[in-house]
């Protein structure tokens, strides 16, 4: 996969016509810099520095892996190279405000620059990636001295960032955690504790590396209400800001895993390192909630990436390699057979990685045109409703996009045959880097727990309503066009029942919380499911009014609408699955034993 | 997974009392030699092998890999002394005949046997595995002299064999193949050409290693017409039959690929290497055809071996691990936290496993029992209804039992969370091991191919009445049990679907073709799930009838009756999305451009 190609003209589709992302600059305080053509100058420049520098990276950075030594953790050849480029570029400062030297841009253009970065080498892109949250966190609860030392240096890219938040016998249920923080007299704090899965928790990128450790104060409460949130820097700043001495953590290890090999994920070990509180005491883990969104949606990035990987990779290679003859005839009689694509399957295959990839693109920047709303729109109440249909779609991004770029890495190894197995063609190290997004920031389960029981049900269906009234609008207002009728009616018909559902599930979920926990996963996939019927109509109503409008591009909407058909008549009836799963009820799942799952063994 | 624990307990329930194996031995001729204790001292003795032997090698094996050389290929550590074990245990010899050697029981208990060593270490297993597809051309093809010279070597374990298919150019596409033999005047041919993806084409565990290879002659037709078979045996037998002089086949290279380590996948060439034709001149793709039904069966063994090993990973874990608190109120008060299996997402995802690898066993060792009646039965008349039965059934337990046993691996890793990523908890390595299944012996889309065209509209959907006849009789039986209604009525209806959708598709296909591809896949894997609620609701029924008359065991059978339910409730619904995928039509694949898939790369 080192010949990645950036797919600018379909993110300049879901963004410029679809979305209509120049309205959205010019109405969005602080958005008048990003022009089309600055914006236009700035994705073609991302889309350069992916495909040349960080996408031949990729396989290297696989094969060779991540060193361990005492004195530290040596990256792949190149990623150091590379992140030098990056910073002289002034990619990480892009989306960051202009009072911590930052340009100021909006974060949805940020977000387009991660989507390439990610699909070239999202190994390497975790690096610069893992600093958001470390930078999200100190500008929203640091002092302005805490900003100034290390902010402006995270925004500048001379340094990096990690979160620090699970330990060996905690991961999802952050309140067992153990490590501690002891007050000093200077005001400052010892951390000791051990955390692991720590991404980017070390290496030779940069200088210095700013972590964000989540610890309990000695008279903390148990439980989640007494995590408190440290600075812990690599290398203590000196009385100049520059780094100094060195602190008392160190990576003891890190981890063998399954893909993701360029990207150490480190065992950080803590031995009374010195350590700064930010934010009020005990209240870390309402902090940390904040940015939890922003890395649940950097994360279905990564879906989007790996299924648009997948469709690089399958369609080339369908297209070359001979096999057979198509069913209905030679399509290539000069050659020894045809190419793979003129088989049916073949193209169930590219298609469905194709619709997951195109309609998760379309998911994406909606929710990053939310993004840019909450944080910056004039109005509150503008803010506060970005704020709400983002809650409730963060958690289907996150997962639906993994779970769906995961299915469609695969669908790209399918393609290849045997040949997807062997690793030259790239295809089974998608499908192995791919696998981790469905389990780290939150795994599918939480997230589908997060969508119903936090943001659905508590809300009492009010977080739902919110998106069913823009689907709701969106049909009424197409409802007599007879060019879209083959989408807006089961488009319709879904957004009742998913409304439907919804009550009948909280309704059996105030007998029996359990209920809650059976019907989640099967719930968001669902939901994720109607989504993308959504995206997939509104960008086949576009196709529609292009096509019939005489647009120059008619092989690009062509393949639009194609794609919509094939979205709704091929993926769709999976809802029908997770329907019937999903009100299938608890006693499905809590009626047998724990103890009489396996006997014998 | 050092710690496999062979399934007998549920072997055994399938074999003895699902499917009452000891009364289909005493009917088959020579199958009287496996009484009762015979069988389950053997199934006993074997356990331990995979236990104790097999599966301590199965990380081994991952981490180390093959090394190649010039002179050959090296094992990990310990393969060897395992496959000594192996040979000096009479393992090869189970089921072959005693007229070459073996011990010549039904092939059936071979099949429970490579269960359990594909469970304890697939990579290992695939080493004596692929000498199958040798000794059953042997058998079937070979002169009296070549079965005395290499037959007999090969069922004593001395020896071990290959099957020598795949060019670089040409995997399911046989008719391509370009490997030539020249007739020489001693009666003998010369091999020239290169094969790939030879899987334990080179090794260092047998002193001999019979290669099957297809290549053509030089008046042969062009494409799967011209193709004959030939033994290539890397070290030509002397006068008295033992290793003589090395043959010019060499191993190339071997592949790097995404599991199986411990197999080597060989590039194998062939320059000049002395070969002897076996079977008639130009029909060496007949004579394949004859045995890859067995093949097939034996990979699809490997999904269900990948959803067993996924289980007692996934199960140990849930109950150990400890994770939030139940949603319905603490279940371990004495404790930080609860173990995971209280949570219903957990037990989905482990239920999930549960009945793929029980359905999925039941399905496998049904399709054994009709092996051995192709194989033996003195009736030909009940040889052929065998033969039918297993031709139709095979393309499916071949795909939806290796599709279904990789989604039960992804299932492991995901009890897991994060820590299924890591390599030390095997769970990782499962799911690299598994995905080649999904591929090697013809893909899920050959399979579906073999299933929808030839095997149900070839015979105008005979084939498919075959099976629908056994659950038909079934549901009829037991139409008046109010016990099993929850199974028999939906099962009753599906078995009426599958017929009427099948004519849908057949008369479709009579106006296009393409309808047979368009449609195959979904086929497949709806027909998997319809197989599979078959086989739940038989076990559901034995389950049931052992409840009611208080069988001792009643846990046993309590989570049998619950996995029924389970699967029925939980997974048929999957039909659906399967049903209307399949019926969706050909436009929906083919009403795009090949050239319009993508646009700009």
């Amino acid at each position: 996969m080192t010949d990645y190609r950036a797919p600018l003209r379909d993110i300049r589709f879901v963004r410029d016509v679809l979305l209509d992302y120049p309205a959205h600059y010019r109405n969005l305080p602080g958005g008048e810099d990003a022009t089309p053509d600055m914006v236009d100058a700035i994705l073609q420049e991302g889309a350069r520095f992916c495909e040349e520098v960080l996408s031949p990276l990729n396989k290297v950075g696989d094969r060779e892996g991540c060193v361990w030594s005492a004195e530290g953790v040596s990256t792949p050849t190149g990623f150091k190279a590379a992140y030098r480029q990056y910073v002289e570029g002034g990619w990480p400062s892009l989306a960051h405000g202009v009072e911590f030297g930052g340009q100021g841009l909006p974060e949805s253009l940020g977000m387009a620059i991660s989507e390439m970065m990610g699909e070239a080498n999202w190994a390497w892109a975790m690096y610069p990636g893992l600093s958001h949250g470390a930078m999200n966190t100190l500008h929203a609860h640091g002092t302005p001295e805490q900003q100034q030392t290390y902010l402006t240096r995270l925004v500048s890219g001379e340094w990096t960032g990690t979160m620090c938040l699970t330990e060996a016998h905690c991961g999802s249920d952050l309140g067992l955690l153990r490590t501690r923080a002891e007050p000093q007299a200077d005001g400052s704090y010892l951390v000791h504790g051990s955390k692991i899965f720590i991404s980017a928790g070390e290496h030779d990128l940069a200088e210095n590396i700013v972590h964000i450790v989540l610890a309990r104060l000695p008279d903390a409460p148990e439980g989640t209400k007494g995590i408190s949130l440290f600075i812990v820097p690599k290398v203590l700043p000196a009385a100049d800001g520059l780094p100094g001495e060195r602190n008392a953590v160190s990576c003891g290890s890190i981890e063998h895993k399954m893909g993701i090999h360029g990207n150490a994920t480190c065992v950080l070990n803590f031995d009374g390192a010195k350590g700064f509180l930010i934010g009020p005491p005990n209240k870390g883990l309402n902090c940390m909630f904040t940015f939890m969104n922003m890395a649940r949606l950097g994360t279905a990035i990564q879906g989007l990436a790996h299924a648009e990987l997948a469709f690089q990779g399958a369609i080339r290679y369908a297209r070359e390699r001979l096999q057979m003859r198509s069913l209905s005839g030679p399509k290539a009689p000069d050659r020894p057979a045809d190419p793979i694509i003129v088989h049916p399957d073949v193209r169930r295959m590219l298609l469905t990685i194709k619709a997951f990839a195109e309609g998760n693109r379309a998911m994406l920047y909606y929710a990053a045109r939310l993004v840019d709303i909450a944080q910056r729109a004039a109005d509150p109440a503008k803010r506060e409703e970005a704020e709400g249909l983002l809650a409730f779609l963060t958690p289907i991004a996150k997962a639906f996009m993994t779970e769906t770029g995961f299915e469609a890495a695969n669908h790209g190894i399918q393609v290849y045959g045997g040949h997807g197995y062997i690793a030259e063609w790239g295809m089974e190290q998608n499908v192995r880097d791919s696998r981790i997004s469905c389990l780290y920031e939150g795994t599918t389960g939480i997230q589908a727990l997060d969508l119903l029981g936090r943001k659905v049900l508590m809300t009492q269906g009010e977080a739902l309503k919110s998106f069913t009234r823009v689907v709701h609008r969106f049909c009424n207002a197409h409802a007599d066009d007879p060019a879209l009728a083959e989408f807006i009616e089961p488009l319709a018909r879904l957004n009742q029942e998913w409304g439907e559902a919804t009550l009948r599930i909280g309704m059996a979920a105030m007998q029996n919380r359990e209920e809650v926990g059976a019907a989640s996963v099967d719930y968001l996939m669902y939901s994720g499911y109607v989504c993308l019927a959504y995206f997939w109509a509104d960008m086949a109503r576009v196709a529609s009014g292009r096509l019939a409008a005489g647009d120059e591009d008619q092989a690009f909407y062509q393949a639009k609408l194609h794609t919509a058909r094939f979205y709704y008549q091929r993926i769709l009836p999976r809802t029908r699955a997770h329907h019937g799963a999903m009100l299938a009820g608890a006693e499905t799942l809590m009626g047998l034993a724990a103890e009489h799952f396996s006997l014998g063994y």
